[in-house]
């Protein structure tokens, strides 16, 4: 039996860009439709806008070709391809049990989930994994969007049951209910973006000292021996000295994951949040304040400017520097000032999206420091799970089961509203506006911002 | 009750570098004197010739001063200042036990063992961590070598109790009573500089999927959510491909440390052990010939210049690349190597001394292939424990308590004999020689060598 519903025919309203740079239209475009047995059409619900489309929107990307932008993007499943349906022992089971008509929200490139790749968990990285809103692949700026290998790369919303996770089903469901569709679009990439970050660090050998309370290399062993450290940690050494370099939407994302963390493991922490936009540091400010006071007892929280944050963190360490600092921008100014940050084993985890130019790193800057550095794409697809229970977790959670039970960041204020001091998401426009929110998104102006495609 | 015991007076031998480049002279010197409470002369037995002291010879470090040279010796203490004895509650032990007569090893560096870098085992960058055979502090290629903060840098081998393990005192003490004094001055720097290199591989976050056999992020849970990977790994998925790139003396000590570790966890492995020269990859294939018949059923291993190892990486992973790469030579076409054979979602450990160059990649290519660095220097005093027990394992437990009781690298034919096929040191040569040996050495006409300073 196939699911397989033709996608409606005729024509669509979508957002294109055109080479060279900053040249954004309103297009009337076909309706795409099943090119592959494997292939599923989403009627687009909402799709965002996102800090990397400005890389190929200013022309850095060295792209050529006109295309359909956007890689976020919730809708409804509206065709399937002949692969749905039926048996599909051994395929990922959204080929077995996705439907016409389920919610799905899409990370922002294609992973097959059947590869070497994706069996690791590596979904960013599959081999098949075209990046939405690029040459290579139609963007979900537009009424309806072509998903390749859907049952490898869609998240079923409408089924709570095919991903596991710190949430049971029941509490997945009434998460679900209360979400509000703008917050589940987050899910697409800057929260599992953030989440990606966080994890790095947190799980990285150079910050094993901190979290452990033992020195290196007694850090990774489940008892005390071997160690010649004959002096112990004090509380101030346990402190994990944190940066987050640019509080543009993923900043604030890799800002609530990394304080969600550090409050769930009872981490001490100092926390310096760092951008050179004011109204970006006001909103990192108003998120703070939606921590809870017993979690803040626990830290210290800075919001900087360029210059502020080096003296910030000097203040605060003694000269040593941070322990990690998560940067978020992309260019070779936020390494440089990562570099300047970092203490001498501290940790780099870089999640922006880089260009050509090398990096800004001499190979003895690098040994000086024994730095360490994480660079990359988040594989959205693995890291929804935990993105999704850190969206969800205030709903259903709030007497905690596993971890502490403390009310944390309150992520509703965070995620669920729009366009309030501590919202993650500025605003939602119609499609007309397209032009004018790119020139003011790429200048600042304006936050997060949504398109409704079927708003007039 | 002080120990201080005065120096001998007069005058000693000393290998001795001058600016700019290639200047190495045999001179007579002072016999070093006490300078600070904290400080140990050591009467030097052997002293051996580092890679890294290359740097220096070639002119590349940016000294110009004249100095010492050399960071590895080995030898007994013959004065100690007035910190030394009576009570000193609160610093590290040696302290209080440390006497005239002890036998000790030095790391290359000095650490204090009392600061927030050390207390985190991050004794490398101790800010009052000189590298000896600097212009900084006067080097061990001498009759006589001042120690500053002996209590927190030297290593007593005459008191194994001095440090925790996971051999137990007797068992250090019946490894101490059959080890070489040769093969014990490989804890100076270049096995600890192994086993780091080797404990930042096995300890990676990237590198957590293979170990645990869970996919990212699950391989950092306890348990089995949150995950939505539907594919679970296959064996083949379970296999740590890895690089060691350069296999002068550190290249051959990362590569036991690995296949130790590998072994001991019983991971499946492949191994590429890479270098342009010819007599380099024989001693590395003759090490492995030193491995149990056991641990080669785990994995394969190749010794390959530097296009067979593209070929070999390519052939043993379809074209994905290794898991991990080992870097230990220190500069831009080892590091550009290391790129071009690591995996999307691989790491590279750098433990080479690096120089002015820029790092050999760009922003984009660190971002396309998801790519973690670990740079810098060993903590040698820190890793002196897992280090000592790579050397003394198979003395002390054939018939290992804690791990498998597989006997593994049989270290002996690698630390313990002179010029054989499978040794590390390739001679032991008077002071008389040091010019044509340091020649010989820069061309890689001679393995590793240590200097006998009180033979004619």
């Amino acid at each position: 039996m196939s699911n397989t519903i033709l996608p409606p025919s005729g024509e669509q309203k979508a957002i294109r860009w055109y080479p060279p740079s900053y040249d954004i239209r309103i297009e009337t475009v076909p309706i795409p439709q099943i090119l592959h047995p494997d292939d599923a059409i989403v009627k687009v619900q909402f799709a965002a806008l996102c800090g990397s489309d400005l890389h190929i929107y200013r022309g850095h990307g060295g792209v050529n070709k006109d295309h359909t932008c956007g890689h976020e993007f919730i809708g409804a499943v509206v065709a399937l391809g002949h692969s749905y349906g039926g048996d599909n022992t051994g395929r990922p089971s959204l080929y077995s049990t996705l439907k016409i008509g389920d919610k799905v929200v899409s990370p922002f490139t294609v992973n097959c989930g059947e590869c070497h790749a994706c069996r690791l968990g590596y979904t960013g990285r599959c081999p098949e994994g075209f990046l939405f809103g690029s040459p290579a692949l139609e963007g979900g700026q537009a009424q309806y969007v072509r998903v390749p290998k859907g049952g490898g790369t869609l998240f079923n919303l409408s089924d709570p049951s095919t991903w596991s996770s710190n949430l049971s089903n029941k509490e997945k469901e009434k998460a679900l209910t209360t979400l509000s569709d703008s917050s589940l679009l987050m899910l697409a990439d800057i929260l599992p973006t953030g989440v990606f970050a966080a994890l790095q660090v947190i799980n990285h050998p150079k910050v094993a000292p901190i979290i452990t309370g033992k020195p290196w290399p007694m850090c990774f062993s489940k008892d005390d021996a071997p160690s010649s450290n004959q002096i112990s940690l004090t509380d101030e050494d346990k402190i994990l000295t944190v940066a987050v370099i640019g509080l543009g939407p993923v900043g604030i994302c890799a800002t609530v994951s990394m304080l969600d963390l550090l409050a769930t493991r009872q981490i001490p922490y100092k926390f310096v949040a760092v951008d050179p936009l004011e109204s970006r540091r006001e909103k990192a400010a108003a998120v703070y304040n939606t921590i809870d006071t017993a979690c803040k007892a626990n830290g210290e929280f800075a919001v900087c400017s360029i210059d502020e944050a080096k003296d910030k963190v000097k203040e605060w360490t003694g000269g040593v520097g941070c322990t990690a600092v998560l940067e978020v921008v992309g260019n070779t100014s936020a390494l440089t000032l990562s570099y300047d940050l970092i203490r001498a084993f501290g940790v780099i985890v870089s999640v922006g999206v880089h260009g050509e130019p090398l990096l800004p790193f001499t190979g003895r800057q690098a040994y000086n420091k024994n730095v360490s550095f994480d660079f990359g794409r988040c594989p959205a697809r693995a890291m929804f799970p935990p993105a999704f229970d850190l969206l969800g977790d205030d709903i259903s959670r709030r007497a905690s089961r596993r971890f502490s039970d403390v009310f944390k960041v309150k992520r509703q204020d965070v995620f669920g509203g729009i366009g309030q001091p501590a919202s993650l998401i500025d605003r939602v426009v119609d499609f007309s506006q397209a032009v004018d929110i790119y020139r003011a998104f790429d200048k600042g102006e304006v936050g997060k911002v949504i398109f409704d495609p079927w708003r007039a």
